[in-house]
């Protein structure tokens, strides 16, 4: 790692993007320093990028990964003392890092382990010592103090580099950066970084219109039932795509420049929509582009934009524009 | 197709099981007719399969399906005059099936269309008709003998085999039958198929547990604080591998014999869990599996067990168990 390096996270395929493709053009942009979550994707991106770039698993060192972080040449983050044993009795060459938890209690050492283990520990020069804040999206909760003075606690004098800020926490300022950043969500065009591009379009073909008259039910259980005559528009994906189901009743596409409302239940594969007033029928409608961010459509799934991301199906034709 | 034949339906990649693993089971038992959503699913069904079976498009032949329909000898399901008009145009001696629309308004010809075009279409020998009901998991509800009757008026006399049911369809009893039946969550274990045998068991990895304290938070947004001395599992899974991030609130996983609350929000690749009451913390956790059905797991995330199996991720391993 270099200090004041931006890493890159694209665990999760990248947020649902992508990740062979997407860790390709950040490499092409610079990135030297790649987060996955687990070992396997970190083995998907290696395949992808090829020898150089370093690739770090949150996850750490867990039982039976020996074969794949070698063979990838990865950097497990290692999150306990089980996995500091199990990772230098295994590989005792392979570099790692070391996640402290600092309050947030979900990965990392807490400060007695550490404490415990810290000497050994360094006697290896570990790669890298991160932590993660839990309230990196409020600014102004105490947690983020709290939790950059307790990381400062268990880190100050060492040499190793330090990371403890993502997207939020980049956002945060400098007091926050230390010598590494590891934005996620910024880079695909979610919230907290208010100015971040969107960088995602989803476009849905539509298999038919039909019209509707007055008392006629559209899709299961009859939940929708037309008032006046109208038209349905027939669109070919459903929350087997992504389109979380419990949107339905509060979500539209767009057909060209008109907001279009889904009507009756998302189904696994299909969604009616009512495209009365849409006056040139597109052949496809818009679920995600300029007029609907991954945050707008999170909101009214009641959800946040990264499982928006996460959940982009498969049966997509993915296609990548670019710079 | 055959009459009283009982086909399956593996559309969304088998409900989230993998289409090929899937398909090839149900055709060394004697499956000879598959259906899915789209051309594409039909191409990986086909390369799974080899010839012989027939694979049929419930999204009929849409635009720029032609070469795929015709190198995976695929039967689409045509749904409208558009679509007839452009499979003959394309592909005038490939088979094709005939969708109708009795009520549902989603998918398939209307009443006049099917008028129109009827001669048209019968004397190219389709080798299907079929429709779809909105309400069959409510056995009781009066569309369920409306579309019965709708379907029969727009198809007695007719020659070609017909099709109605889906899972909830073959259940309502052998007038909703015809000459074919094709299930689909059946197969996979879910309601309204009351005796339907779980065919899922999902397991995710401990990557490590921790001490809190009376106090401590887990999780973003320090949403879940500790109120007495507990033990908080660190699980490999978010909502990234489908698990709902709106089910964080209710849900639970079980250690070994001992469900286990989920406790702070549900991150895209971890989860935090009360396992303070688990005496021999196993190095794995169920979510689906003899404790906890997809439905029973969907009830507390406010959906149908449909959607828990679509949303299976693409990071776990998928394990075959043969019969």
């Amino acid at each position: 790692m270099n200090a004041g390096e931006t890493a890159a996270v694209v665990k999760a395929n990248a947020y649902g993007l992508g990740a062979e493709r997407v860790s390709q053009a950040l490499a092409n942009e610079g990135t030297r320093t790649f987060f996955v979550a687990q070992a396997e994707e970190g083995v998907t991106v290696r395949a992808a990028l090829g020898p150089g770039p370093e690739i770090c698993v949150f996850g750490g060192h867990m039982d039976g990964d020996a074969p794949l972080i070698k063979d990838a040449n990865l950097i497990p983050v290692i999150n306990s003392i089980d996995q500091l044993l199990r990772h230098i009795e295994a590989l005792p060459s392979q570099p790692f890092g070391i996640q402290l938890d600092t309050g947030m209690n979900r990965l990392g050492m807490e400060s007695g382990e550490w404490s415990a283990v810290r000497d050994i520990a360094l006697s290896q020069t570990p790669r890298l010592l991160m932590s993660h804040l839990a309230c990196a999206d409020e600014p102004q909760h105490g947690m983020n103090a709290f939790q950059r003075q307790t990381f400062r606690q268990m880190t100050d004098g060492i040499e190793a580099p330090r990371s403890l800020a993502a997207t939020g926490g980049t956002l945060l300022g400098s007091d926050y950066h230390f010598d590494m950043t590891r934005p996620g969500i910024g880079l695909y065009g979610g919230l907290p970084f208010v100015d971040a591009q969107p960088v995602v379009t989803l476009s849905i073909p539509v298999i038919q219109v039909r019209e509707v008259n007055p008392g006629e039910s559209v899709g299961y259980g009859n939940s929708w039932v037309a008032r006046v005559p109208g038209k349905i528009a027939t669109i070919s994906a459903g929350y087997a795509d992504g389109i979380i189901r419990a949107m339905g009743p509060k979500a539209h596409v767009w057909a060209g420049e008109t907001r279009c409302k889904i009507v009756g239940r998302i189904s696994m594969d299909l969604i009616g929509v009512d495209v009365s007033s849409v006056k040139d029928m597109p052949d496809k409608v818009e679920l995600l582009g300029p007029h609907q961010s991954i945050d707008s459509l999170a909101d009214v799934a009641g959800t946040i934009g990264y499982e928006i991301l996460t959940s982009l199906g498969n049966r997509y034709a993915r296609r990548y524009i670019g710079p």
